[in-house]
């Protein structure tokens, strides 16, 4: 029995675990739930609430977007080479989910017009700041962020410029480009350039989220 | 040389890394950075612009508060035994800091009286589930969330308890309790009576956040 990885029929907080699965080629359930599945019953299989969830081999359910996505990165050997690596690729990861994206969700789902220009505006600087950030400090490898290869970190910076910032991008004209950060435009072409991840791409259910 | 944890005057985001200094006995320098340093020189040191920050050894510096405070977890032992434990305890240390202080925080700063009051109950409600659902799925060991003994997610439920909870039980009457938790309370215990967290406890600089 394989993995199972559980989510709502979106790729959202679950599609860095699955362009885990498809940069690795391992195999896994695509298992995708319906709102009404959810509030049917399969809620009350997730541990703290609420999804992604993955199910292992042995039968044991766990939850949290960011937990999964690591573990699957450990067992897979994307989360670095050594402890110094994983702190490195997790710095990246948080920079990315914690500080980029968690501010343009926060403009993009606010119903207050005012409140949405201002976020919109403190979003787009916090990531233009970050993206530098990122650039000057963060790449070790070449056209990875990591100095032995490509990792999970890679991943997700490709998961935010493709999932996230073309709805940034097309809704709060937030202007999120890499034509000022040539290292991080590498790490982003090298990942969608890999044959696994561009057959991914091209399979993956559409949609807008 | 040992390692240097940076950040400001302040508990907050590196608490956690400082409890598992305590626990584990492990020596380091408690660097407290006031803004003014920050502003004039220090911020510059940091990778992704924000503190904390952990200065290794060999002089690298790295940033993102869990990101650290899982570094140290894993190098001093109380990450989890494997990767099934490690996925664990990264699932409930995301619980408590997404889902529990993230929305405490988020009603706690928030300056329009209006959006405090609605944003406090969700707190509330939101806390009150979580404590729910950790105490029936989450935990696996006897006082601990792993069945292997204690690890940083048990320092991070009493960081939230002793250091978080307190300011919103205070400010909005949020009355977050372990009274129907006996499990958690456990947990919580445990680690309050540990000599290490004691000692430190008592000797940490007080401050309110």
């Amino acid at each position: 029995m394989s993995l199972t990885l559980c989510y709502f029929p979106l790729k959202g907080a679950a599609e860095i675990s699955r362009l885990i699965f498809a940069y690795t080629g391992e195999k896994y359930e695509d298992k995708r739930i319906t709102s009404e599945e959810w509030k049917a019953g399969e809620k009350a299989k997730s541990p703290t609430g609420g999804q992604p969830m993955i199910l292992l081999e042995g039968g044991e359910v766990y939850s949290q977007s960011m937990a999964i996505a690591r573990y699957l990165a450990n067992k897979f050997d994307l989360a670095g080479k050594s402890g110094e690596e994983k702190l490195h690729a997790d710095m990246v990861v948080d920079a990315i989910k914690s500080d980029m994206a968690q501010s343009l969700m926060k403009a993009y789902f606010e119903k207050d017009e005012e409140r949405k220009t201002a976020f919109a505006g403190e979003a787009k600087e916090k990531i233009n700041t970050m993206l530098e950030l990122l650039e000057k400090n963060c790449v070790k490898g070449d056209g990875t962020f990591l100095a032995s290869g490509t990792s999970w970190a890679d991943l997700m910076f490709y998961n935010f410029m493709t999932d996230v910032v073309p709805l940034a991008n097309a809704s709060m004209s937030a202007g999120v480009t890499l034509d000022a950060t040539p290292k991080l435009k590498a790490i982003h072409d090298k990942v969608q350039e890999n044959p696994n991840i561009k057959k991914w791409i091209e399979a993956r259910p559409q949609t807008q989220f």
